[in-house]
Protein backbone atom coordinates (compact mmCIF):
# COMPACT_ATOMS: atom_id res chain seq x y z
CA UNK A 1 0.00 0.00 0.00
CA UNK A 2 1.07 3.70 -0.96
CA UNK A 3 1.13 6.65 1.67
CA UNK A 4 -0.91 9.97 0.00
CA UNK A 5 -2.43 12.88 1.10
CA UNK A 6 -5.35 13.69 -1.05
CA UNK A 7 -4.72 17.14 -2.96
CA UNK A 8 -7.40 17.31 -5.58
CA UNK A 9 -9.71 16.26 -8.07
CA UNK A 10 -10.06 14.86 -11.62
CA UNK A 11 -13.34 15.12 -13.64
CA UNK A 12 -14.47 12.84 -16.34
CA UNK A 13 -17.86 13.35 -18.55
CA UNK A 14 -16.73 10.79 -21.40
CA UNK A 15 -15.54 7.93 -19.51
CA UNK A 16 -16.82 4.24 -19.11
CA UNK A 17 -20.01 3.38 -17.81
CA UNK A 18 -18.49 1.93 -14.70
CA UNK A 19 -16.72 4.56 -13.27
CA UNK A 20 -20.31 6.33 -12.79
CA UNK A 21 -20.83 7.46 -9.15
CA UNK A 22 -17.28 7.11 -8.60
CA UNK A 23 -14.90 9.97 -7.49
CA UNK A 24 -11.65 10.01 -8.59
CA UNK A 25 -9.24 12.25 -6.16
CA UNK A 26 -5.97 13.48 -7.15
CA UNK A 27 -3.09 12.34 -4.32
CA UNK A 28 0.16 13.22 -4.06
CA UNK A 29 2.38 10.87 -2.94
CA UNK A 30 3.95 11.13 0.56
CA UNK A 31 6.51 8.82 3.11
CA UNK A 32 4.87 7.22 6.50
CA UNK A 33 5.25 10.44 7.93
CA UNK A 34 3.44 12.33 5.50
CA UNK A 35 6.43 14.40 3.72
CA UNK A 36 5.29 15.21 0.09
CA UNK A 37 7.20 12.98 -2.55
CA UNK A 38 7.37 13.64 -6.20
CA UNK A 39 4.59 11.15 -7.43
CA UNK A 40 0.87 11.60 -8.08
CA UNK A 41 -1.57 8.94 -7.96
CA UNK A 42 -4.96 9.03 -9.17
CA UNK A 43 -7.43 6.66 -7.02
CA UNK A 44 -10.88 6.74 -6.82
CA UNK A 45 -12.23 7.29 -3.20
CA UNK A 46 -14.06 4.52 -1.19
CA UNK A 47 -13.75 5.77 2.12
CA UNK A 48 -15.02 9.68 1.60
CA UNK A 49 -11.71 10.98 2.19
CA UNK A 50 -11.30 14.55 1.99
CA UNK A 51 -8.85 17.10 0.91
CA UNK A 52 -5.74 17.40 2.82
CA UNK A 53 -6.17 13.57 4.21
CA UNK A 54 -3.62 11.52 4.83
CA UNK A 55 -4.32 8.03 3.13
CA UNK A 56 -3.58 4.76 2.26
CA UNK A 57 -3.81 3.84 -1.66
CA UNK A 58 -4.36 0.15 -2.96
CA UNK A 59 -2.59 -1.21 -5.99
CA UNK A 60 -3.80 -3.31 -8.57
CA UNK A 61 -6.93 -6.23 -8.63
CA UNK A 62 -7.40 -5.28 -4.60
CA UNK A 63 -8.71 -2.03 -5.60
CA UNK A 64 -11.68 -3.50 -6.92
CA UNK A 65 -12.23 -5.23 -3.87
CA UNK A 66 -14.76 -2.31 -2.25
CA UNK A 67 -18.41 -2.91 -2.60
CA UNK A 68 -17.95 0.41 -4.98
CA UNK A 69 -15.68 -0.24 -7.07
CA UNK A 70 -16.27 -4.52 -7.85
CA UNK A 71 -15.89 -4.86 -11.52
CA UNK A 72 -14.66 -1.22 -12.39
CA UNK A 73 -11.98 -0.44 -14.80
CA UNK A 74 -9.72 1.33 -12.43
CA UNK A 75 -6.28 0.28 -11.00
CA UNK A 76 -6.16 2.68 -7.59
CA UNK A 77 -8.78 2.94 -4.65
CA UNK A 78 -8.27 4.56 -1.68
CA UNK A 79 -9.61 2.43 1.29
CA UNK A 80 -8.45 3.96 4.81
CA UNK A 81 -7.46 7.37 5.99
CA UNK A 82 -4.61 7.05 8.54
CA UNK A 83 -5.16 8.18 11.55
CA UNK A 84 -1.72 7.53 12.80
CA UNK A 85 1.68 6.00 11.88
CA UNK A 86 3.75 4.80 15.16
CA UNK A 87 7.30 3.86 14.57
CA UNK A 88 8.64 2.07 17.69
CA UNK A 89 11.75 0.54 15.65
CA UNK A 90 13.13 2.97 13.08
CA UNK A 91 16.36 1.84 11.21
CA UNK A 92 18.81 3.88 9.37
CA UNK A 93 18.79 4.30 5.89
CA UNK A 94 22.57 4.43 6.13
CA UNK A 95 23.51 0.77 7.21
CA UNK A 96 27.21 1.61 8.03
CA UNK A 97 25.63 3.82 11.50
CA UNK A 98 23.44 0.67 12.24
CA UNK A 99 23.60 -2.53 13.37
CA UNK A 100 19.98 -3.72 13.39
CA UNK A 101 18.91 -5.97 16.44
CA UNK A 102 19.20 -9.82 15.15
CA UNK A 103 21.59 -8.94 12.54
CA UNK A 104 24.69 -8.88 14.29
CA UNK B 1 -4.12 5.12 -12.77
CA UNK B 2 -1.71 7.33 -15.22
CA UNK B 3 -2.28 10.80 -16.87
CA UNK B 4 -1.65 10.56 -20.46
CA UNK B 5 -2.47 12.28 -24.22
CA UNK B 6 -3.26 10.31 -27.39
CA UNK B 7 -0.56 11.09 -30.11
CA UNK B 8 -1.01 8.10 -32.57
CA UNK B 9 -2.61 5.02 -33.36
CA UNK B 10 -0.86 1.19 -33.62
CA UNK B 11 -1.93 -0.68 -36.91
CA UNK B 12 -1.68 -5.02 -36.20
CA UNK B 13 -2.55 -6.97 -38.91
CA UNK B 14 -0.97 -10.37 -37.53
CA UNK B 15 -2.45 -10.65 -33.64
CA UNK B 16 -4.24 -12.28 -31.41
CA UNK B 17 -7.68 -12.58 -33.00
CA UNK B 18 -9.20 -10.88 -29.08
CA UNK B 19 -7.99 -7.86 -30.41
CA UNK B 20 -9.95 -7.15 -33.80
CA UNK B 21 -12.21 -4.43 -34.03
CA UNK B 22 -9.54 -2.86 -30.46
CA UNK B 23 -8.22 0.53 -31.38
CA UNK B 24 -4.61 0.63 -30.08
CA UNK B 25 -3.52 4.18 -29.39
CA UNK B 26 -0.01 5.24 -28.74
CA UNK B 27 -0.12 7.36 -25.58
CA UNK B 28 2.51 9.80 -24.14
CA UNK B 29 2.33 9.85 -20.25
CA UNK B 30 1.68 13.46 -18.63
CA UNK B 31 1.89 14.96 -15.25
CA UNK B 32 -1.74 16.17 -13.50
CA UNK B 33 -1.18 19.48 -15.46
CA UNK B 34 -1.47 17.74 -18.95
CA UNK B 35 2.75 18.49 -19.33
CA UNK B 36 3.94 15.43 -21.46
CA UNK B 37 6.61 13.13 -19.24
CA UNK B 38 9.17 10.76 -21.14
CA UNK B 39 7.49 7.93 -21.32
CA UNK B 40 5.20 6.51 -24.06
CA UNK B 41 2.15 3.91 -23.22
CA UNK B 42 -0.04 1.86 -25.67
CA UNK B 43 -3.66 1.33 -24.51
CA UNK B 44 -7.07 -0.01 -26.07
CA UNK B 45 -9.49 2.95 -26.47
CA UNK B 46 -12.78 2.00 -24.49
CA UNK B 47 -14.56 5.65 -24.45
CA UNK B 48 -13.80 6.86 -28.40
CA UNK B 49 -10.59 9.13 -27.07
CA UNK B 50 -9.37 11.29 -30.13
CA UNK B 51 -5.89 12.07 -30.69
CA UNK B 52 -4.96 14.87 -28.36
CA UNK B 53 -6.98 14.21 -25.73
CA UNK B 54 -6.02 14.72 -22.13
CA UNK B 55 -7.11 11.20 -20.53
CA UNK B 56 -6.57 8.64 -17.92
CA UNK B 57 -4.84 4.76 -18.48
CA UNK B 58 -5.57 2.05 -16.00
CA UNK B 59 -3.28 -0.83 -16.44
CA UNK B 60 -3.06 -4.65 -15.48
CA UNK B 61 -6.39 -6.63 -14.51
CA UNK B 62 -8.20 -3.37 -14.46
CA UNK B 63 -8.13 -2.76 -18.55
CA UNK B 64 -10.04 -5.98 -18.47
CA UNK B 65 -12.78 -4.78 -16.90
CA UNK B 66 -14.43 -2.27 -19.62
CA UNK B 67 -17.18 -4.53 -22.18
CA UNK B 68 -15.14 -3.68 -24.99
CA UNK B 69 -11.92 -5.26 -23.37
CA UNK B 70 -13.44 -8.33 -21.70
CA UNK B 71 -11.09 -11.11 -21.48
CA UNK B 72 -8.84 -9.39 -24.11
CA UNK B 73 -4.52 -9.91 -23.73
CA UNK B 74 -4.34 -6.46 -22.91
CA UNK B 75 -3.16 -4.75 -20.24
CA UNK B 76 -3.76 -0.84 -20.75
CA UNK B 77 -7.13 0.90 -21.69
CA UNK B 78 -8.12 4.41 -22.05
CA UNK B 79 -11.33 4.75 -19.57
CA UNK B 80 -11.83 8.51 -18.92
CA UNK B 81 -11.08 11.86 -21.33
CA UNK B 82 -10.55 14.15 -18.85
CA UNK B 83 -12.76 17.62 -18.25
CA UNK B 84 -9.95 19.17 -15.73
CA UNK B 85 -8.09 18.47 -12.95
CA UNK B 86 -8.59 20.54 -9.88
CA UNK B 87 -6.09 21.03 -7.05
CA UNK B 88 -6.98 22.59 -3.97
CA UNK B 89 -4.80 22.02 -1.48
CA UNK B 90 -0.83 21.82 -3.57
CA UNK B 91 2.53 20.75 -1.70
CA UNK B 92 5.12 21.42 -3.34
CA UNK B 93 8.28 18.18 -4.46
CA UNK B 94 10.69 20.17 -2.04
CA UNK B 95 9.81 19.20 1.23
CA UNK B 96 12.58 22.00 2.79
CA UNK B 97 10.93 24.74 1.29
CA UNK B 98 7.46 24.08 2.58
CA UNK B 99 5.71 23.39 5.63
CA UNK B 100 2.54 21.91 4.02
CA UNK B 101 -0.77 22.25 6.28
CA UNK B 102 -1.49 19.82 8.75
CA UNK B 103 2.21 18.68 8.81
CA UNK B 104 3.24 21.50 11.21
CA UNK C 1 1.82 -3.01 -23.61
CA UNK C 2 5.27 -2.54 -24.16
CA UNK C 3 7.13 -2.29 -27.76
CA UNK C 4 9.82 -4.56 -29.04
CA UNK C 5 11.85 -6.41 -31.38
CA UNK C 6 12.49 -10.29 -31.09
CA UNK C 7 15.68 -11.14 -30.76
CA UNK C 8 16.40 -14.86 -30.01
CA UNK C 9 14.72 -17.86 -28.72
CA UNK C 10 15.43 -19.32 -24.66
CA UNK C 11 15.43 -23.15 -24.50
CA UNK C 12 14.46 -25.25 -21.58
CA UNK C 13 13.89 -29.00 -20.81
CA UNK C 14 13.36 -29.08 -17.73
CA UNK C 15 10.12 -26.65 -17.14
CA UNK C 16 6.40 -26.91 -15.73
CA UNK C 17 4.37 -29.16 -18.07
CA UNK C 18 1.64 -26.03 -19.01
CA UNK C 19 5.05 -24.55 -20.76
CA UNK C 20 5.21 -27.56 -23.49
CA UNK C 21 4.53 -26.23 -26.98
CA UNK C 22 4.93 -22.83 -25.90
CA UNK C 23 7.96 -21.14 -27.91
CA UNK C 24 10.01 -18.34 -25.38
CA UNK C 25 11.12 -15.60 -27.42
CA UNK C 26 13.99 -13.41 -26.54
CA UNK C 27 12.86 -9.37 -27.22
CA UNK C 28 14.89 -6.46 -26.42
CA UNK C 29 12.60 -3.52 -25.50
CA UNK C 30 12.33 -0.73 -28.20
CA UNK C 31 10.63 2.91 -28.24
CA UNK C 32 7.32 3.14 -30.64
CA UNK C 33 9.90 4.18 -33.35
CA UNK C 34 11.55 0.53 -33.09
CA UNK C 35 14.76 1.99 -31.92
CA UNK C 36 16.11 -0.38 -29.28
CA UNK C 37 16.51 0.60 -25.74
CA UNK C 38 18.39 -1.20 -22.92
CA UNK C 39 15.32 -3.26 -21.66
CA UNK C 40 15.10 -7.31 -22.17
CA UNK C 41 12.06 -9.39 -21.86
CA UNK C 42 11.16 -12.93 -21.96
CA UNK C 43 7.65 -13.82 -23.48
CA UNK C 44 6.05 -16.98 -25.21
CA UNK C 45 4.67 -15.88 -28.61
CA UNK C 46 0.79 -16.51 -29.39
CA UNK C 47 1.12 -14.80 -32.91
CA UNK C 48 4.08 -16.66 -34.58
CA UNK C 49 6.04 -13.74 -34.69
CA UNK C 50 9.77 -14.10 -36.16
CA UNK C 51 13.19 -12.99 -35.89
CA UNK C 52 13.61 -9.32 -36.00
CA UNK C 53 9.63 -8.75 -36.01
CA UNK C 54 8.66 -5.70 -34.25
CA UNK C 55 6.01 -6.65 -31.59
CA UNK C 56 3.49 -5.72 -28.45
CA UNK C 57 4.30 -7.52 -25.43
CA UNK C 58 1.46 -7.29 -22.62
CA UNK C 59 2.46 -8.18 -19.43
CA UNK C 60 0.39 -9.58 -16.17
CA UNK C 61 -3.10 -11.82 -15.88
CA UNK C 62 -3.11 -10.49 -19.45
CA UNK C 63 -0.53 -12.88 -20.48
CA UNK C 64 -3.14 -15.82 -20.16
CA UNK C 65 -5.34 -14.35 -22.35
CA UNK C 66 -4.74 -16.13 -25.70
CA UNK C 67 -5.76 -19.33 -26.11
CA UNK C 68 -2.43 -20.82 -26.34
CA UNK C 69 -1.40 -19.36 -22.99
CA UNK C 70 -4.41 -19.64 -20.98
CA UNK C 71 -3.18 -20.98 -17.00
CA UNK C 72 0.35 -21.05 -17.79
CA UNK C 73 2.75 -19.87 -15.50
CA UNK C 74 3.78 -16.91 -17.73
CA UNK C 75 3.40 -12.87 -17.05
CA UNK C 76 4.20 -11.67 -20.30
CA UNK C 77 3.00 -12.38 -24.30
CA UNK C 78 3.62 -11.29 -27.86
CA UNK C 79 0.14 -10.88 -28.82
CA UNK C 80 0.97 -8.50 -31.76
CA UNK C 81 3.13 -7.76 -35.03
CA UNK C 82 3.30 -4.36 -35.46
CA UNK C 83 2.28 -3.31 -39.17
CA UNK C 84 2.95 0.67 -38.34
CA UNK C 85 2.74 3.36 -35.55
CA UNK C 86 1.39 6.44 -36.92
CA UNK C 87 2.43 9.81 -34.48
CA UNK C 88 -0.36 12.77 -35.48
CA UNK C 89 0.59 14.90 -32.84
CA UNK C 90 3.81 14.23 -31.49
CA UNK C 91 4.99 16.38 -27.76
CA UNK C 92 8.44 16.88 -27.08
CA UNK C 93 9.69 15.37 -24.38
CA UNK C 94 11.33 18.79 -23.61
CA UNK C 95 8.17 21.07 -21.46
CA UNK C 96 9.72 24.14 -21.67
CA UNK C 97 9.78 23.88 -26.10
CA UNK C 98 6.58 23.12 -26.15
CA UNK C 99 3.11 24.24 -26.02
CA UNK C 100 1.12 21.57 -26.15
CA UNK C 101 -2.44 22.21 -27.81
CA UNK C 102 -5.55 22.55 -25.25
CA UNK C 103 -3.10 23.19 -22.46
CA UNK C 104 -2.14 26.97 -22.96
CA UNK D 1 8.31 -11.72 -2.56
CA UNK D 2 10.47 -8.58 -0.79
CA UNK D 3 12.32 -9.04 2.58
CA UNK D 4 11.81 -6.46 5.20
CA UNK D 5 11.51 -5.51 8.88
CA UNK D 6 8.58 -4.67 11.02
CA UNK D 7 9.18 -1.57 12.39
CA UNK D 8 5.69 -0.03 13.32
CA UNK D 9 2.20 0.21 12.83
CA UNK D 10 -0.55 2.21 11.17
CA UNK D 11 -3.75 2.90 12.75
CA UNK D 12 -6.48 3.44 10.68
CA UNK D 13 -10.69 3.90 11.80
CA UNK D 14 -12.10 5.48 8.71
CA UNK D 15 -11.23 2.53 6.01
CA UNK D 16 -12.94 -0.18 4.12
CA UNK D 17 -15.12 -2.49 6.12
CA UNK D 18 -12.93 -5.20 4.86
CA UNK D 19 -10.01 -4.28 6.79
CA UNK D 20 -11.51 -4.43 10.09
CA UNK D 21 -9.22 -6.92 12.30
CA UNK D 22 -6.51 -6.34 10.08
CA UNK D 23 -3.65 -5.09 11.52
CA UNK D 24 -1.76 -3.00 8.99
CA UNK D 25 2.27 -3.02 9.71
CA UNK D 26 4.80 -0.30 8.45
CA UNK D 27 7.98 -2.50 7.06
CA UNK D 28 11.46 -1.42 5.98
CA UNK D 29 12.37 -3.20 2.94
CA UNK D 30 16.30 -5.01 3.35
CA UNK D 31 18.46 -6.83 1.45
CA UNK D 32 18.70 -10.66 2.04
CA UNK D 33 21.23 -10.10 4.80
CA UNK D 34 18.76 -7.89 6.65
CA UNK D 35 20.35 -4.71 6.14
CA UNK D 36 17.69 -2.25 5.78
CA UNK D 37 16.65 -0.13 2.04
CA UNK D 38 15.30 3.52 1.36
CA UNK D 39 12.19 2.03 1.03
CA UNK D 40 9.09 1.28 2.81
CA UNK D 41 6.26 -0.74 2.57
CA UNK D 42 3.02 -0.85 4.67
CA UNK D 43 1.27 -5.14 4.59
CA UNK D 44 -1.36 -6.67 6.73
CA UNK D 45 -0.07 -9.29 9.18
CA UNK D 46 -0.97 -12.79 8.43
CA UNK D 47 1.78 -14.60 10.40
CA UNK D 48 2.06 -12.36 13.77
CA UNK D 49 4.62 -10.80 12.96
CA UNK D 50 6.41 -8.75 15.84
CA UNK D 51 8.25 -5.42 15.71
CA UNK D 52 11.49 -5.99 14.61
CA UNK D 53 11.55 -9.20 12.51
CA UNK D 54 12.88 -9.86 9.62
CA UNK D 55 9.81 -11.27 7.15
CA UNK D 56 8.63 -11.97 3.73
CA UNK D 57 6.27 -9.87 2.03
CA UNK D 58 3.79 -10.63 -1.29
CA UNK D 59 2.15 -7.96 -3.46
CA UNK D 60 -0.10 -7.96 -5.62
CA UNK D 61 -3.28 -10.50 -6.01
CA UNK D 62 -1.39 -12.84 -3.76
CA UNK D 63 -1.76 -10.80 -0.91
CA UNK D 64 -5.22 -12.22 -0.57
CA UNK D 65 -4.35 -15.51 -0.67
CA UNK D 66 -4.24 -16.02 3.17
CA UNK D 67 -7.44 -16.91 5.04
CA UNK D 68 -7.31 -13.69 6.92
CA UNK D 69 -6.96 -11.46 3.93
CA UNK D 70 -9.17 -13.41 1.27
CA UNK D 71 -11.12 -10.75 -1.35
CA UNK D 72 -9.75 -7.34 1.28
CA UNK D 73 -8.95 -4.33 -0.99
CA UNK D 74 -4.81 -4.93 -0.10
CA UNK D 75 -2.23 -5.55 -2.25
CA UNK D 76 0.75 -6.42 0.12
CA UNK D 77 0.75 -8.93 2.95
CA UNK D 78 3.46 -10.32 5.35
CA UNK D 79 2.81 -14.41 4.86
CA UNK D 80 6.61 -15.46 6.62
CA UNK D 81 8.71 -14.89 9.11
CA UNK D 82 12.62 -15.60 8.10
CA UNK D 83 14.53 -17.67 10.76
CA UNK D 84 18.00 -18.14 7.84
CA UNK D 85 18.57 -17.09 4.48
CA UNK D 86 21.57 -19.28 3.36
CA UNK D 87 23.92 -18.25 0.53
CA UNK D 88 25.90 -21.31 -1.00
CA UNK D 89 27.03 -19.37 -4.29
CA UNK D 90 27.47 -16.01 -3.82
CA UNK D 91 27.35 -13.88 -7.15
CA UNK D 92 29.26 -10.46 -6.92
CA UNK D 93 27.33 -7.32 -8.45
CA UNK D 94 30.34 -6.47 -10.64
CA UNK D 95 30.42 -8.52 -13.36
CA UNK D 96 34.56 -7.72 -14.67
CA UNK D 97 35.48 -9.33 -11.35
CA UNK D 98 33.85 -12.89 -11.31
CA UNK D 99 33.51 -15.71 -13.41
CA UNK D 100 30.07 -17.17 -13.06
CA UNK D 101 29.87 -21.26 -12.65
CA UNK D 102 28.58 -22.09 -15.99
CA UNK D 103 29.17 -18.86 -17.95
CA UNK D 104 32.63 -18.85 -19.09
CA UNK E 1 9.59 -13.44 -17.19
CA UNK E 2 13.30 -12.66 -15.01
CA UNK E 3 16.59 -14.71 -15.67
CA UNK E 4 18.19 -15.16 -12.67
CA UNK E 5 20.38 -17.71 -11.22
CA UNK E 6 19.65 -19.76 -7.76
CA UNK E 7 21.99 -18.53 -4.85
CA UNK E 8 20.62 -20.20 -1.97
CA UNK E 9 17.89 -20.83 0.31
CA UNK E 10 15.02 -19.02 2.53
CA UNK E 11 13.85 -21.06 5.53
CA UNK E 12 10.77 -19.85 7.43
CA UNK E 13 9.28 -21.92 10.28
CA UNK E 14 6.10 -18.85 10.93
CA UNK E 15 4.49 -18.56 7.47
CA UNK E 16 1.11 -18.95 5.80
CA UNK E 17 -0.17 -22.91 6.06
CA UNK E 18 -0.58 -22.55 2.54
CA UNK E 19 3.44 -22.07 2.29
CA UNK E 20 4.02 -25.94 3.89
CA UNK E 21 6.31 -28.08 1.62
CA UNK E 22 7.37 -25.53 -0.81
CA UNK E 23 10.92 -24.41 -0.96
CA UNK E 24 11.31 -20.58 -1.19
CA UNK E 25 14.53 -19.96 -3.23
CA UNK E 26 17.18 -17.08 -3.77
CA UNK E 27 17.74 -15.51 -6.77
CA UNK E 28 20.15 -13.40 -8.52
CA UNK E 29 18.60 -11.70 -11.34
CA UNK E 30 20.88 -12.02 -14.33
CA UNK E 31 20.69 -10.89 -18.01
CA UNK E 32 20.16 -12.99 -20.82
CA UNK E 33 23.89 -14.18 -20.64
CA UNK E 34 23.32 -15.21 -17.33
CA UNK E 35 25.95 -12.04 -15.95
CA UNK E 36 24.81 -11.59 -12.79
CA UNK E 37 22.84 -8.24 -12.01
CA UNK E 38 21.79 -6.50 -8.70
CA UNK E 39 18.52 -7.42 -8.34
CA UNK E 40 17.66 -10.71 -5.91
CA UNK E 41 14.30 -12.23 -5.91
CA UNK E 42 13.15 -14.82 -3.68
CA UNK E 43 10.73 -17.39 -5.61
CA UNK E 44 8.90 -20.76 -4.76
CA UNK E 45 10.84 -23.55 -6.61
CA UNK E 46 8.62 -25.44 -9.35
CA UNK E 47 10.93 -27.00 -10.91
CA UNK E 48 13.30 -28.48 -8.89
CA UNK E 49 15.98 -26.15 -9.70
CA UNK E 50 19.48 -26.18 -7.93
CA UNK E 51 21.98 -24.25 -6.21
CA UNK E 52 23.44 -22.40 -9.71
CA UNK E 53 20.61 -23.40 -11.98
CA UNK E 54 20.07 -20.29 -14.82
CA UNK E 55 16.21 -20.19 -14.08
CA UNK E 56 13.47 -17.80 -15.62
CA UNK E 57 11.13 -16.79 -12.94
CA UNK E 58 7.71 -15.52 -13.53
CA UNK E 59 5.83 -12.77 -11.08
CA UNK E 60 2.31 -12.09 -10.61
CA UNK E 61 -0.56 -14.25 -10.41
CA UNK E 62 1.24 -15.95 -13.37
CA UNK E 63 2.95 -17.31 -10.29
CA UNK E 64 0.13 -19.37 -8.86
CA UNK E 65 -0.38 -21.15 -11.98
CA UNK E 66 1.81 -24.20 -11.38
CA UNK E 67 0.10 -27.16 -9.36
CA UNK E 68 2.66 -27.01 -6.69
CA UNK E 69 1.78 -22.96 -6.18
CA UNK E 70 -2.15 -22.86 -6.87
CA UNK E 71 -3.66 -20.20 -4.14
CA UNK E 72 -1.01 -19.99 -2.05
CA UNK E 73 0.19 -16.26 -1.19
CA UNK E 74 3.20 -16.09 -3.25
CA UNK E 75 3.86 -13.88 -6.36
CA UNK E 76 6.93 -15.60 -7.87
CA UNK E 77 7.73 -18.87 -9.24
CA UNK E 78 10.47 -20.55 -10.91
CA UNK E 79 8.81 -22.29 -13.78
CA UNK E 80 11.70 -23.68 -15.92
CA UNK E 81 15.43 -23.89 -15.78
CA UNK E 82 16.92 -22.88 -19.22
CA UNK E 83 19.15 -24.50 -21.24
CA UNK E 84 20.24 -22.02 -23.74
CA UNK E 85 19.57 -18.64 -25.14
CA UNK E 86 20.42 -18.25 -28.59
CA UNK E 87 20.69 -14.50 -29.89
CA UNK E 88 19.74 -14.34 -34.27
CA UNK E 89 19.66 -10.99 -34.35
CA UNK E 90 21.41 -8.57 -31.84
CA UNK E 91 20.70 -4.96 -31.56
CA UNK E 92 23.21 -2.41 -30.27
CA UNK E 93 21.59 -0.57 -27.15
CA UNK E 94 23.53 2.28 -28.70
CA UNK E 95 21.01 3.60 -31.27
CA UNK E 96 23.56 5.85 -33.17
CA UNK E 97 25.34 2.81 -34.56
CA UNK E 98 22.62 0.49 -35.65
CA UNK E 99 20.05 0.85 -38.48
CA UNK E 100 17.57 -1.53 -37.43
CA UNK E 101 16.26 -4.13 -39.95
CA UNK E 102 13.03 -2.86 -41.06
CA UNK E 103 13.57 0.61 -39.30
CA UNK E 104 15.41 2.79 -42.15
Amino acid sequence: MIFAKVIGTVVSTQKDPKLTGKKLLLCKETDHSGKPLDTYHVAVDAVQAGEGDFVLLTYGSAARMTDLTKDAPIDAVIMAVIDEVTIEQEISVTPEQVRPKGME
